[in-house]
């Protein structure tokens, strides 16, 4: 939807330079923008960038100077441009239409204005909220329960009892409430430890393409509100993550770990099992968190097993300089 | 099913205290357990979640005392909770029906009661034994086989030939028999290594959500029996998994791996091509072995490149020091 | 389709040793050869196998001598062996058949003997070039666009928009074109960064089983021609892969990288956002490169922060003798 630069200006309380009347229809990179389209700027060596860019309104720090450009100053640049762009380009809501393909049970619960995929199977006694998109090939288990306004892409498969809050995003290939993965040893074979708990997922959460969460064991695996999670992680049994968290791709957090409000998991993290991470963690891209362990509040880690940043980087600078020592000492020795 | 704790007691060995009579219907954890749920405890320190609990009948071991509980005494607790489990709640069978939306060969063959979900697709030559469960959009390739009393979860996807022992439960996403990653540089591009082998699955396999495993390139990737594999683990082709391994989350195994039996592979774990691993090798969450390496019968190890657990455990304190020791060559130094 | 070993000489420009009639159909390992059967060896020490093989042919470096064998001498026999494997056995061409179950959008444009299989949906406006293969359950969403003589796998997602080119092949479970993972912290929650760009992949490119490619933010992912990408690969939002580059399993590439020609990963490897890999790199297992970095043209590194072989082997020499040398230094210090 069109707005100008004005009304723009007004919704992220930014000022404005130049022209209040120019019209802002959608949001660009400054290489492809058209003069409709919102770009942003957050350092100076970019200017050039932006200044050859065919958009006409441009969101900037302040003292980044443009000629012939409408600008709109604020301290955070690039959170405005994702309020901007959420503010300019809603969700389109597809029409509210059952495809008659879809094999609905009698027993679920379809909320005003939902939207069912070609192929998609809603079983016994699945409830879903009003104005929920569900695309094609989506596997609603028995008793699912999924809220509103939330969008499955095609090929998501919630086993029975799940239970999802509203506003989520789910992308294709992501699976939630498989058995988890616990095995006892005895009389020469593994005996499978009973996963028969539940999976809640709050409000507000987007769950990348082919991610895997699993149903607790005897309790409940948890995911709060406003958490983001990444493309191919893999959640087990019994965690729990706090609200608005953010969990980078190909991270895996083992059962029974309690992770904090606002953490940030990098890429390829690991967390074993029953290790708890308290609010404002950083763990960096590959760091491993051993059993059991406790990540204090705000600490940011890296390494496997992880340890404090600088530590890890005082280590690193001396294993670095390992080579050169060892040739000193052993010359000393002799 | 209901038992009494008298039968219990009596399937799984124990010396039951208390009142014989008292019934049992599922499991739970302390906190959820209803009346009729059994429950078991391993240590002391959890004694007061036990004793508070509604549950009326609990396993125990022998030191751990509690007042008006019905409790079976075994030196294994968590093992014999796990037995019961499996006894109380058998895999309830889902009705021996075949959806009509289902897409089957006339010359598939599927045996007695087997169940097929929606928009399944069973291809020519497949062969399906009796009382398993093939639920919604499981693909069946060209002369795959599947053993009895199995069950795949919706979305299951059997590339042509693959074969399925009995008793294996696979969730959701998993793809096996792909094409293995083999490549031949020449002329100035990727030239693909034959990829026609086959896989073969042993009794009593279970494998976890998202997880792939490919088809042998010349030869048969093999999974033996018994062996647990949780989700998004990658098994590469060729490989050959020995009976009742664990592997956990997101591991890697490269072609033409030989792994033992009674192996455990933590999380995260990656192995690369031509390794041996030989019998109850443990593998910690992360460790990376390089290529053609053996690891002996029994060792732990952990790391990158995979140490043994007390050699890295020393190699890391003393990186630990690093930085103190470092300082003090330093001094002496001047 | 059955070859004497001498046309096959031909093709190969391989020396032919013994009777060119012999008939040849097919590729296999010398254990399970036929007589008809083509078979390669590269090592000496394999000569007994290929020897006792029932194979007529086989395929085999200068040095090595058979009795009773046509032999065919080339330089490169692995390479002969692969190139001979796509001579004799061609990709069988599928009944150019559109499943009746199949939901194809009026808008679609579907070219000359292309093969749509059951339960496939294709959206508005999509577009399949002739003599493509698209298996069961695909998904081709609107706009999205493939090329000639492509096989899509059973359970392929292609988001909207996604751009396809000749030639590809994609294995069952790839989601190519969900939305990047882009957050922006601000006023207590996380908000998404516009994910709007698109997915362009080149000719002759291989995607394994359960990978995950996103599509641009603003701008595009691109993966370069005749690029190889095994199983549970994760590439973010905006990277650029170039060609005939190799990425095994479970390796990640985090947005915005920009990687070289004919540069090797291996399994498991991290690749933090606004990386940079030029031609040629190759990087080892389990490597992980830091965000920002650039790794020069040809450099093999190795470890976490990735760093060059030699180094990371140096490196890793001195740490596994800091238990004695460390305990030398304690002595010293009494």
């Amino acid at each position: 939807m069109a707005r100008t630069a004005g009304e723009l200006a007004e919704y992220l309380q930014a000022k404005l330079e130049g022209d209040a009347a120019v019209r802002i229809s959608s949001v660009a990179s400054p290489e492809s923008a058209a003069s409709e389209d919102l770009i942003y700027i957050e350092q100076e060596k970019f200017r050039e960038r932006a200044q050859a860019s065919k958009a006409l309104c441009i969101i900037a720090p302040p003292a980044i100077e443009f000629t012939g450009k409408t600008v709109l100053r604020t301290a955070a640049p690039k959170l405005a441009f994702a309020k901007a762009s959420a503010w300019l380009t809603p969700p389109v809501p597809v029409p509210a239409e059952i495809h008659p393909s879809a094999v609905i049970s009698a027993s679920a619960k379809i909320g005003e204005r939902v939207a069912i995929g070609p192929f998609a199977v809603v079983e016994d006694g699945a409830v879903i909220a009003a104005h929920t998109q569900i695309d094609a090939y989506c596997f609603i288990g028995a008793r699912a329960s999924i809220g509103q306004h939330c969008h499955l892409y095609p090929r998501v498969t919630l086993y029975a009892g799940v239970r999802i809050g509203a506003r989520v995003i789910v992308n294709s290939g992501v699976v939630i409430g498989g058995d988890g993965f616990g095995y006892v040893f005895g009389d020469g074979k593994q005996w499978k430890f009973p996963q028969v708990g539940g999976v809640e997922i709050g409000d507000d959460v987007e769950i990348g393409c082919g991610t895997t969460i699993d149903r607790g064991s005897l309790g409940t695996t948890r995911i709060g509100t406003g958490v983001k999670i990444d493309n191919l992680v893999q959640i087990g049994h019994n965690a729990e993550i706090g609200e608005h968290t953010v969990i980078a791709a190909q991270t895996g957090i083992s059962g029974s770990c309690r992770i904090g409000r606002k953490v940030i998991l990098a890429g390829q993290v690991g967390i074993a099992e029953h290790c708890t991470l308290e609010d404002g963690v950083v763990a960096g891209g590959q760091a491993g968190v051993p059993s059991g362990k406790t990540i204090r509040a705000g600490e940011v880690v890296w390494g496997t097993p992880a340890r404090p940043l600088a530590r890890f980087k005082e280590e690193y600078a001396w294993i670095s300089q390992l080579p050169a020592i060892g040739k000193r000492l052993r010359k000393s020795a002799t």
